[in-house]
């Protein structure tokens, strides 16, 4: 049995658990808080931080190498479909969200969720918006009026969709402005992989 | 032809050349400058940074994306051999160079880099040596009295070299206390790979 350590919200255990969903593996989860030091995660983890993925003597700390163990082990092409090529820019849409989409919406989400509204940093906030709308301009010239990023579903909407889920939740700047992203977002939104993957604490609160 | 903008010096452009070389894969070479916007550059990649990699209609802009390219195309099994688990051991490693050796040892590089012995920042550098020296300490245990971090040599190495190349001609902490990583580091250096990508500006100067 697969056992995943996440917290609900965090987008890369999010985008492990669309990954799980759509493959659907049957699997454990164990719910970690923000901050949290939990003992099991520090035991694996140098890095002490979740997702951590647990299949046998697998233990896997890394997102992205999850969703490749994943894509080794019931795949292959079920996460990265298509030729070598197709993959290479699959990947690089998955680190674009990482390492791009992901830091221009943090200091937005850090700030909205940690203090109350009287208190936000609105240069703060501006900053981040203008971040995202550039993300945004990217992501809607990529997608093109195609239903998926690439030729099907795959990794790439793993790894976008918690990131939209969270602007969305956060109040982050309206993605409308962008028609084909709009659409894609909508059709996306009806998945069952997205809905019953949603962070719990997402529901329970209304930030 | 594959084409490769790089910067000598840079460890992510510098694990791209020594895959490149293990694999006995031809390819031109770029240089670019640190901090140069080289107009292929951007033109390519949205962060703008090196390493690019153009393999025809095939352009890759992160270096983890380039092996996995590599090991497909020319692969697989070449650098990231054996069986999914040990493939996520490995893809795991090549993670911490990157996320955890990485940041570790940039403070005491940008600072020897960038100014004077006079004016170096030594409570900086004390720090990053203390966080290299935990790299060193798990990086020792990992490895145990294997000659390479798998089975064979893989993109762990590939990964890792570069951070070592650094950490050595920057004077980072002697891993000499660490009697593995010792005699793995003494062998991978004699290794044409290691040899033939070595950073042109390391041989140049004497920093």
């Amino acid at each position: 049995m697969i056992t995943l350590y996440h917290r609900s919200d965090c987008p890369f255990c999010w985008k492990v658990r669309i990954a799980l969903a759509e493959l659907q593996i049957e699997y454990q989860l164990v719910d970690t808080l923000l901050g949290e030091k939990h003992p099991e995660v520090i035991k694996h983890n140098p890095k002490g931080s979740v997702p951590v993925f647990i299949d046998g003597k697998t233990v896997i700390w890394e997102s992205n190498t999850i969703l490749e163990y994943l894509e080794d082990v019931y795949g292959p092409g079920k996460l990265y479909p298509g030729s070598p090529a197709q993959r290479s820019q699959q990947r690089l849409l998955v680190s674009y969200s990482d390492t791009v989409i992901g830091p221009a919406l943090r200091d937005q989400v850090f700030e909205k969720r940690s203090k109350p509204e009287a208190e936000w940093d609105w240069a703060l906030i501006n900053t981040s918006e203008q971040a995202w709308r550039k993300c945004l301009e990217q992501l809607e010239e990529w997608l093109g009026d195609k239903p998926y990023f690439a030729e099907q579903f795959s990794a790439v909407e793993c790894a976008l969709l918690p990131r939209f889920g969270i602007a969305e939740t956060y109040g982050a700047m309206a993605y409308q402005d962008f028609p084909q992203i709009a659409r894609w977002f909508a059709q996306m939104k009806q998945r069952r992989s997205y809905i019953n993957t949603y962070p719990v604490s997402f529901i329970q609160s209304n930030i």
